[in-house]
């Protein structure tokens, strides 16, 4: 799929929790010709992080990928104790009964000191993406700030704005898993792009898409569909929707960032309180007279969306 | 417009600040049938308790009901410094030139302790209406919780369960102004409905209510179309929208409940936290397994609304 | 014991959870001719405010005090659970078997109106001396504000400085009983001496104090008597050393002020924190900005202070 | 000095930010037979953690410990901004006008993962002395918690448990500088010895040390001398004390623990608050029912101590 117009492909830094949302999302990344995957890293959420990295192995694996380098990162958030999301089942990868288990191994670096290499040695700025909690991420900048320069652009899936999460916590759950490593981003002063739950869940898999899903009849094809056959049961058991395709978007914000509208704000994030810990407050009105520390996502051309993602699922 | 029909009239305490939305459903209260208005208590929310104690005396004289008892009640919320809304203006009811100045007094009692007799002198529990932060409704739980039993239900204007709130605050403007007293009701056992901001901003005032509004060529319909021109101007500027019936919905479901559907859950107000102090989270999945506290409020009849609210208006 | 010098006696309002050592600063309080005791509230703390009320009532018959009104006051801290402390048994006033029950009965009042009255009917400001959780003093300020200018000044048993505590809780049990109440206190710019936790753990009651007390071969001394006996158990048994006359020391104080050492400094109260909330927390080297809002108590003069309290108890 | 009993030395890594008082540990542990010093990291605390590194490097190579590898670790506390002490004055060693400069490096690894080799590298668990916040301790947990059976006991300077600091914070500096890190701690199951302020506020730098430290006629004994100076600026100013050896007391633990006595608890940390956070709170009474997750020290033979550092000062 990846052809001549390599030269142009935008480099990227993937760091994800694999779940089946990321797991569609490393499939785009590695088949977009836009996209050039530098490499992964891993860290818990949706999973403890040595399943997240066995997924995200087996993916790359599966597709041909296998020579993209994987790093595993953190096994717990910053501050709080783990806890691990449930839309994923307990290997973060169920309904995968026949992807193969990986050959090809991690390499030995820790995560955070991956994506400081990585950056260190690109001549240019890079663009980080991320679809977890940021412990990584948070991490890095503790560890690393001499990189920071070196970050383009961090585009994250998480927090929610307009809305309450229903979906395991009131806030929303990759923030609420680390609020403290979100601080630290926030802080930063790196480019930061937030895409928010109440932004992918609009891109909903419903009756259209697994038709469309369906007309896309390889190994690949029938995978994706396994998987999300399992990954909407959350979502249509709690909410009736189908399941959202969050971390999809926010890679394709990585080759189309025409998909989402998107604003300047200044968000804040609460790390007491014991319901709305990870809150993430944006100041719409401008009364904090802080000055704005990240663009959130808003409307979302979802057909747009789905077509990008179902041309890179299709051979 | 009251009939022969009082004998069945329910019974109602009603506890505001007023406040331009609040000020309309003093007037429904006043000239409901269905309702039998014992007295109103004031707090301080959408302006200090001084003015909304004025308003409420001025409007109940201009109405004619003047015979109402009034009582004033607390100056500052339980443990937080007072903060004053902005949608109503310094005066807490600005766009009222031509409304007299009230000859009628407040009792002399304090609104807790004519909460606490009103209740007590009663044979039968009564309905409590509220419509701004849970102030006095907290003191009377700390002070005379021997009333407690005769408190029917509390249906109160507040707290925001499916949408963040705009308006001032992340949270809602009611519960951010006094989290620890809506602490204090959840946590009494009394039972209580709580209408939240995501429910109120569905009744809006636009085109078509204004239009209603101008058949209803009396004092009482111009001076009402002057608070609304007034009290629109936050909603509109900021978020592009007509004034929100909060208060006038609220006191509406005393008199027709079934204005709304509800669902019984169990609510937990978050007192710490930067910035979402005040966060009225719902266990909508029953993950905390504790007992529901109150029954909130979801999907409203619009429509049924208006004809309600113009109805009481008209003569 | 009282006799012509009363024209001089400093009038006083007491409130208290007696409790063993509220029970006599109590009778030192009736006893001193330099005091007029206007009037005894209760608040829960040391027991449940029904106990205390009781406890209260019993000590004044007792000692002949039947005509000082005593209005019951809150049953729970203003936005926090009832949390009783364990020193006093579970009645609040454990080891007087032979203390008659009293015949004698509170007033309707409420403390916080009964305080409200009594400040207002006051030509001059007044004393207020409070041995327990702030919750009365908190609610008299939401409710009466227009009574502070009428507060001479309230000398409190509260807080800690120094030292952390040992008993119950890291902080002072006043102070973490009802630390929004504290907070609402330290806001009002009434003003305010605190006596510590450090300071009143400086008059324990030891071997000679027994010695002392064994010289005042009254009823009142065998009960006092009685009462030390039971009282220091928690030392005793926790900390090595005697019962501390905590509230005494303070009633002391309305006396003769020169018993402690006294320095102004703001003070600042922690409302969360899952260990340490109700901190009481000096800002000794000036480093907030902010105006003081209290005197705190050091260095406290226990020779003489243990003169004046038994001199109280002896005819 | 170290002579042939260093087959029996204690092998230690010593996480420090010096500091006077972190220096002359430093030199205590480069000059004990007792310890063999395998490495020293450097974090931010009483300097930036260039500084700490500098100083660092300068006292080791002026000792001729220049072999002694030094790894600089984080630039900030895991989630709060950086706030330096000031008892070091800025460079965080002032008064060392003849100390020159070093011309000695730091290792190029980061200290986490010089502390993580170094504990994988050793056949035995290691004895690590922190005196610093738990910064680079805490990273070590997240990043590698492989090595965590390595690490034999962590000796830490911090906390205090029966009094308040007055130290720039009411809680302990190192604790006050990032409790998120002291958390991690406490949690991780390692062994843990606090040794808080209140024990090391017992050794302090007065008069007879003065005199004592006029008999070491050594550059080396000019130097500590003109250290302490200026160290003791601020505890003789804010409390009429002398310089404290906090982190001397703490390495001496490493050679002898028996000047002090120490006792199993369970300590807490509070992570919010606006005044007493990082406040570490023992449950002296075990009413939490928690597992003991640290000793804590107390009672402190401060005579024995004093002769122990001065022989370690003479040559």
């Amino acid at each position: 799929m990846k052809d001549g117009t390599m030269t142009t492909a935008t480099p990227i830094l993937f760091d994800c929790d694999p779940g089946h949302d990321d797991a569609i999302a490393l499939v785009m990344a590695h088949r977009s010709p836009a996209i050039k995957l530098l490499g992964v890293t891993t860290t818990c959420g949706n999973a403890e992080v040595e399943k997240t990295t066995t997924n995200a192995l087996r993916i790359l694996e599966f597709i041909g990928a296998g020579d993209v380098p994987v790093a595993q990162g953190c096994h717990r958030p910053l501050a709080r104790p783990l806890v691990l999301g449930t839309a994923d089942g307990p290997s973060g990868l169920e309904g995968s009964p026949y992807l193969p288990q990986a050959t090809i191994k991690p390499v030995k670096q820790h995560a955070v000191d991956f994506l400081a290499d990585a950056l260190r040695a690109s001549p240019e700025p890079i663009l980080v993406v991320a679809t977890g909690p940021l412990t990584n991420i948070g991490l890095l900048i503790l560890k690393h700030r001499d990189v920071l320069p070196k970050i383009k652009e961090l585009i994250w899936m998480g927090g929610v704005f307009y809305r309450r999460s229903e979906i395991i916590t009131p806030t929303e759950f990759n923030a609420f898993c680390d609020p403290e490593a979100l601080k630290i981003v926030l802080d930063s002063g790196i480019p930061i792009l937030m895409v928010g739950l109440d932004v992918t869940m609009q891109v909903l898999i419903e009756a259209p898409q697994y038709a469309e899903l369906a007309t896309i009849d390889t190994p690949l094809g029938r995978l994706v569909n396994d998987w999300l056959l399992f990954y909407e049961k959350l979502h249509r058991n709690s909410m009736g929707v189908g399941g959202a395709m969050h971390d999809p978007l926010v890679l394709a914000l990585a080759i189309d960032p025409t998909l989402v509208r998107t604003r300047p704000v200044h968000i804040g994030v609460d790390l007491s309180g014991s319901y709305a810990f990870g809150a993430t407050v944006a100041d719409f009105w401008g009364e904090r007279g802080e000055k704005e520390n990240a663009r959130i996502a808003h409307e979302v051309d979802a057909d747009r969306f789905f077509k990008l993602m179902f041309d890179l699922l299709r051979d």
